[in-house]
């Protein structure tokens, strides 16, 4: 069997998505899609809509054939680190291709970039320190320039938030040496950011979140399949979706009891940004104030988010699981079929129940989903991560 | 002019303090009456009901000249260091003696057995590990079991609460070579714990706090002195009074998102205690669920609450403050006078506005109170600690 991966946060999975599903398989001629998807806290440093069992079915209902979860360590950081774990995942699970969604819709224009990438390391390295040095360049913006300055010629506009992450795709499969074909196609219709959907039936995630938190059921439903809608009112009878508004009075705690010079032991923390942090939380009132107090040229809102992530998570250098693994969250007949017959020459630990797991590998992500049901109605979720079975969707 | 020092809580300041206060005076013809009292937390691993200023301002008006605040380093824990951070402090203030209420009234037995403890320090360990080792000894009953091997015929009860207090006082005088006389009443009246006062104007501090939580002032008002009274109404009408309920759900946070292998450095958690800690945080829906689920006749409740403090307070070896010091709370005239005349003659650093002391070692602290305004109706709180001065009274 062929199989494609996919690399999503489906928050929620919705009819861009179920696009972007059907589109992978007919371009890449495939048998099995395999999903990999951010669990409970998302790439922004946001903790997502809803839980990752509920996401996971949305998928497998709408045609995705296997979910694995990508773990907390890789799925909550910038752009290399995501796409080097979601890689490993999909190479130990053996796909042939991956498909994503793009800007630029040229696979070639990623390929070639990466490849550019690899050869020129050195002065790469060394023009991005230049622009950054200059202090009006964010990170993002100072890995554009740098990259231009090297190839003035490449038509990949790096940036675009699609086209990175294409971008980290194809060099994750570069650096890692697997043999993943690239495919890709244009996003349309929705902007990722578009709060204001004009298309009949699509609009981006970030628009139906703002339609579901308004518990505007009636146009939300016009852009979601009728699985995703059924698992949200499902959801949504007893419980609240969830925001960082959930985790805030945490987040202050952390960030005015812990001793500041322990701070700069958690990922993405450093440059002081620790004093900034603390002395905001010391003031705002809510996350929306600490995000605008916080937030400057040179720390996007995006940074501030996925930092401020990792101090509520406690996540250190020592917190990382001691190496990726392939936890299943969901699984179609096909992708039960397609697991049998790969089984034994999977590289990475397969796991299916995270109580009979190896704790030194799933422990992290555990504690991100136990830290995950503090949101106000989740509280009898605590040990609902550790015990959970995959979702089997049968004929 | 001749001082004398007390160690106190005051929460609240009741009858039973003045008694006492009023005793001290006469028993060592003090002019000077100085109190190092507990801060927002104190030694039974409990936030206090109401802040330490309110609290320093009923011990000037009743009668005290001068409340400087026992370093949360040293007032959150067990006995030998608490006293040991009070003993540093009065010896520094130049105090002649000290004087405080203990089950066994006896100045001398005190200083003997203090006496007996430095000379006999090695078999006194010895026979500590041993009942410790047994398994059946909390290590308060260890401790009593241990000195009476040692002593058999001392009239000490080292099993009554105040009776350690005051064996700690006078050991730490020895050992830090202070010429510091003691002076003790036997407690009457009102036991420590006692819950259901009899005598008609002196009952417990806990008694007392109980009445003022289930709101019940009438009662509370024939034990305490009107100047408290009028303090505790007025901070009621615009808040509520704190207890550890306010700290539960941070506690919860902090158990399960703290990374285990990171519990260890916390002061006080060893034996694989965090495990049953976080064992509890799990499941428990409050804190006396959380106490009910983690209590032994190992860990009795007061190491529990102690230990929970040092982990929501995010205590480790590294935030003791750089040495010990004098932070005033309250002065009355003659308080002001005394100390302007020993001034130069004072060892320890005082501090009479945290915003101007040194940070390295004043951070520890205001950290603490920055925490304890995390209690329901207390967040406009938060900078208070940092800005306020010491409450003056004139005549």
């Amino acid at each position: 069997m062929k199989a494609t991966g996919i690399i999503v946060e489906y928050n929620p999975f919705h009819n861009g998505h179920l696009l972007h599903l059907r589109e992978a398989k007919k371009q890449t001629h495939a048998d099995v899609i395999i999903a990999v998807m951010s669990g409970s806290f998302l790439q922004r440093g946001e903790p997502a809509l809803l839980p990752k069992w509920e996401r996971a079915q949305m998928a497998i209902d709408a045609g995705v054939d296997l979910v694995v979860e990508l773990p907390f360590h890789f799925a909550t950081q910038q752009a290399a680190i995501f796409a080097n774990g979601a890689i490993e995942i999909l190479g130990a699970l053996n796909v042939q291709s991956i498909f994503f969604g793009s800007e630029n819709g040229d696979a070639h224009a990623f390929s070639s970039a990466a490849k550019l990438m690899i050869e020129q390391s050195i002065p790469f390295k060394a023009a991005m320190r230049r622009f950054l040095d200059d202090k009006t360049h964010s990170y993002a913006t100072a890995w554009n320039a740098a990259i231009h300055e090297l190839a003035p010629d490449l038509t990949l506009d790096l940036a675009q938030p699609n086209n990175i992450l294409g971008f980290h795709y194809a060099l994750a499969i570069a650096e890692q040496g697997k043999k993943i074909e690239i495919a890709t196609m244009a996003r349309q219709n929705a902007a990722y950011h578009d709060a204001n959907p004009t298309h009949h039936s699509i609009a981006s995630a970030t628009a139906i979140r703002t339609m579901l938190l308004a518990n505007d059921w009636k146009k939300a439903h016009q852009y979601v399949p009728h699985t995703t809608f059924s698992i949200l009112q499902k959801f949504r009878e007893t419980h609240s979706f969830v925001s960082w508004n959930d985790f805030w009075p945490l987040l202050k705690y952390q960030l005015i009891t812990a001793p500041t010079a322990q701070l700069p032991s958690i990922r993405g923390v450093s440059e002081g940004i620790e004093n900034r942090l603390q002395q905001a939380a010391l003031h705002a009132i809510n996350f929306d104030e600490f995000l605008a107090a916080t937030r400057t040229k040179r720390y996007s809102n995006s940074r501030i988010k996925r930092t401020a992530l990792q101090i509520l998570a406690q996540q250190t250098e020592a917190t990382a699981p001691t190496q990726n693994y392939i936890r299943l969250l969901g699984m179609s007949v096909t992708g039960q079929q397609y697991l049998r017959q790969i089984k034994k020459d999977i590289a990475l630990p397969i796991i299916s129940t995270a109580s009979k797991a190896n704790p030194a590998l799933i422990e992290n992500d555990i504690r991100a989903t136990k830290l995950y049901s503090f949101a106000a109605t989740l509280e009898n979720q605590i040990l609902r991560d550790f015990h959970s079975f995959p979702y089997r969707k049968n004929p």
